[in-house]
């Protein structure tokens, strides 16, 4: 049953990979008409608006009990707020190719989403991204939001980005956010995890090559050796918020999160490294169709209301 | 206020440790006390039986909606049966000493348990343990249980037996359990994990040679370089189920649990660890008291439930 959804999407991937040298427009639509198939859970009321002068998506939960997700328990709305940054390597994606992913945490929690749409390469290359994510953060602390409820969340380079937000955030001295929960980061530049190899010609979606190609444009001549843009094997993890780290075994990043894991273990940070057998890069996309996916999607959720302080919570640790 | 309960947890247990030269007796006595003190859900049906030609504890979940744990969800029974592995180095402990954590388990599943008095050394060394463990296994297949509503649990030692347990099975040629979840398990008796020392001093229960003393007990001669007795270094897991590994950072068997991790992730087999940093081992014994520890009771609670099949869950993948 579920081996053969396994099997099912990962032959559905194991189409003509994109050519590394397709065209930056190519690339982008590309990904827009692949991630357009992925399910968004009924009832959300999703708004395009500001955050810290970027546009940015805001996805709310349903009002009427039982709105969203059939295997979620949420019921309408709750304390907390998720920073959804999407994927696309730096170049590509935007909050609407990311919504499948941040409105199946927004049905599963009840908390609200913003998704900003950060700059991306190669028009605006390193730390454009990060610039615009921090102030996303800022502008959310800016009105009032408490930061024990705010949690970083993305999958891929947003994955990366929700690590190397909160490094920007502590940095600058802002506050850090309640929790990071991160799907398939990419969160090594100098590409020296062992699964870049072991993992060629396994991982449906990408080669040393393709992410080599898209990674320059991010880059434009940065040292990839420095802890925005390598934090799993550079950065200083002092201070973190709890982490979880969820990836397939059939990608190539893969190592990204065992390496960061290991180093958010060494720091002292609370993480939990959870690795699904036989699935490709954010799996999670394929929720309600991959069962791993829901699952998947089930146990962020969980992890999220468990670091997220609301008034119930609190109440709880006070006994 | 977590940071504090763990701070208090820590401080209770940094009393003078246990003597490695005090005797079995005494060792027993001094668990038993200290375990006595753990908090049981209120509701539960604890009822003492035979499984296997060994005694048993049998604990059912309460049948009024709420029973059993104020932060789980659970009401009543569903289907799913937990064989649950107490701690105490397989030379100390008992199914009673495991209570709170089984008791734990079942009130936030509503699946039902049974933990097996397995024979303990010096009396009974290795592999004596397994020998019952396996046993008890085998009896509830026999008594028509469907191997994928069986799940293995257990902590420290425990733990350990949750993993070779599965070995044996499926090296006897039985159907494997639906999963496996271990709470800071005892999986290398080589000692080979770094945390051995980079924590030593750190663990507020063990050394080296504490553990010595209780481990050649259980070895009494016998090799530790098998996969029985050390399966985080030496194990074949191919066709393990899915495993949750919950550890502390501070606690020497720390690396037990990380060998195991990636020895799980290169076998193909879906595993979450799970590490929550400044606890002690099998802090989830500190359930009601620190918020870690119940949260880490919610997580372990969600991972069975993903993985047993009820039916539910089989109607849930049918779609």
């Amino acid at each position: 049953m579920s081996k053969e959804q396994r099997t099912q999407v990962s032959a559905m991937l194991r189409q003509p990979r994109p050519d590394g040298s397709r065209s930056v427009e190519a690339i982008r639509a590309g990904f827009k008409a692949m991630m357009a198939q992925m399910v968004v859970p009924d009832g959300l009321r999703i708004t395009k608006t500001t955050l810290g002068d970027r546009p940015a998506l805001h996805v709310e939960p349903g009002t009427e009990p039982g709105t969203g997700t059939r295997t979620g328990t949420r019921t309408g709305t709750r304390t907390g707020t998720i920073l959804y940054f999407h994927g696309g390597g730096w170049v590509f994606g935007s909050p609407e190719t990311a919504v499948s992913l941040t409105g199946n945490l927004v049905a599963r929690t009840g908390f609200t989403a913003y998704s900003p749409d950060y700059r991306l390469a190669p028009e605006h290359p390193f730390p454009a991204a990060i610039e615009d994510t921090l102030s996303a953060y800022r502008a959310l602390l800016d009105s009032g939001e408490d930061p024990s409820t705010i949690v970083f969340a993305g999958d891929s380079a947003g994955g990366g980005l929700s690590v190397t937000t909160c490094l920007a955030a502590r940095d600058a001295g802002l506050p850090i956010p309640a929790a990071i929960v991160a799907f398939s980061p990419g969160l090594d530049a100098t590409r020296t995890g062992e699964s870049m190899d072991t993992k060629a010609g396994i991982d449906p979606f990408f080669t040393r090559e393709s992410l080599g190609h898209t990674g320059a444009m991010y880059l434009a001549g940065a040292d990839p050796h420095q802890p925005l843009l390598s934090p799993a094997v550079l950065a200083d993890l002092t201070g973190f918020p709890p982490m979880l780290l969820q990836a397939g075994t059939d990608e190539v990043l893969l190592d990204d999160s065992t390496r960061m894991a290991a180093r958010a273990r060494a720091a002292g940070v609370d993480v939990i490294l959870d690795i699904t057998a036989d699935v490709p890069h954010v799996f999670q996309s394929f929720v309600g169709v991959l069962d791993e996916a829901d699952r998947a999607l089930d146990r962020a959720a969980l992890f999220l209301t468990q670091h997220v302080r609301t008034p119930d919570t609190a109440a709880t640790s006070a006994r």
